[in-house]
């Protein structure tokens, strides 16, 4: 089994939720984007308010494939998960689970990209960023080798 | 050139932007729901409150893929069009298109489900809402067949 | 009774819902926002884009007292209002009303500030910005007086 | 100094800020909404997945008088407290503040009504609600008694 490169859990919110009683898929990007700005935060070690605000460094969302597989309901747990499937220079794919108790709810394949903000063009990742990616892959793939 | 099931303008607005200046990408995603209740209502004539509120018939997306093409800020106008590529006895696939002056911004795949909503099942579409779709894909690919 | 200083009409969409069918309260926020926004860009003549992302004169809300009188659902379509109560040099109170075909649904008081986005601090009103809004109340008054 | 009924930290995150780079102020309305949606399920032990979804007993919100004090940025971290003003026989007066380290950003006078969800009109809180806000309001004038 593959290995995780960070997990949280986030609860299904009254705001989350349409007349239909499911949550609203836009709000699942809503999840997922606090997920990936949770994980740059608390395991990467570079908020997106330094990185982005501070150094203008832009982490575009360049392709994004998205499956909903069971519905979610006000008051429901996911299990968050993001996995790397690929590290690149400048840019980064992730596979990414949304997992309520009776199984994925939704499944993400995101590439994002490393962009200047001053011109929204590709670039490198920063020193420091790349070194915190590599590690991050390292742990996952030290998971992944456990028996 | 591939015909069009329905087409509308979308401005950015100051609400879709993040504090990079351009468009948020789950602001993408509430405007794609609104280019789709658009669509059902004004053109196939049976508006989401109705099918969804009143019916409880459900159109939930099972499987959306999109492709961040360009970067849109705030005040742009996106030409907006809706695509069909298949139109199944419950389910229907869709290619649509938010176009900026500088080609497309962004570009999404996305397959709807109907279901119903006492149970979230899937159903087969009701007699009246197979009709309208078979006459929105006629009228798209006679606009094809256009020399 | 009291002119009008700019009118429309908005939709209650699905996405503006929540499960117990009715519009989500911050949602009711965003469509004010948006109102504002149609207001200075339709009848002022200085869109938002222009006045806060390239001339960086910020317009935020200072005090915004709300009731909410009735519900209102997917489908509904609201008549929305604004009238300046006071034009001051740098501040603007207006009042404003979201209306359904049963009477008001929620009604707002929204005192707005002029800032400079590059310190958030409050000046004064542009020249031409303060002209519009005189255009503006000149024309609500002149509406008033018609018997 | 006034007793507090609950308190919470909020994160101000990439996608609650606008374009200037400051909170967009329907977000804190959504954060508004999480945090009484907190009180309920932490404090008062009545998540409004049960109250709201299964009960059917609303709390929708009457009215709400905001005063936007300072901007917030993008990773700010607000400390959220709410106190109750006023404990009716189906409303709820609360005096709620949004504060960063430079002082108070906003300040919210929200006062909440119990609904039946079949009519959506008021109705008495049912007993074991009533009871929770009287212990709540308890714990908090002790609070306010200590020297």
């Amino acid at each position: 089994m593959s290995g995780l490169a960070f997990q949280r859990e986030q609860l299904v919110r009254f705001g989350h939720c349409d007349p239909a009683g499911i949550v609203f898929y836009p709000r699942y990007f809503e999840m997922l984007n606090e997920l990936i700005e949770d994980w740059f935060a608390c395991a990467l070690g570079l908020p997106f308010d330094v990185l982005i605000g501070q150094r203008q460094v832009g982490m575009p969302t360049a392709q994004l494939d998205t499956r909903f597989l069971r519905v979610s309901r006000h008051g429901d747990h996911l299990q968050q998960s993001i996995s790397i499937e690929r590290l690149g220079g400048g840019s980064l794919k992730l596979n990414i689970a949304f997992v309520g108790d009776d199984g994925p709810r939704v499944e993400f394949t995101q590439v994002l990209v490393c962009t200047s903000l001053a011109t929204h063009k590709p670039q490198a990742f920063p020193d420091d960023l790349r070194a915190a990616l590599e590690r991050s892959l390292a742990a996952q793939e030290q998971e992944t080798d456990k028996p």
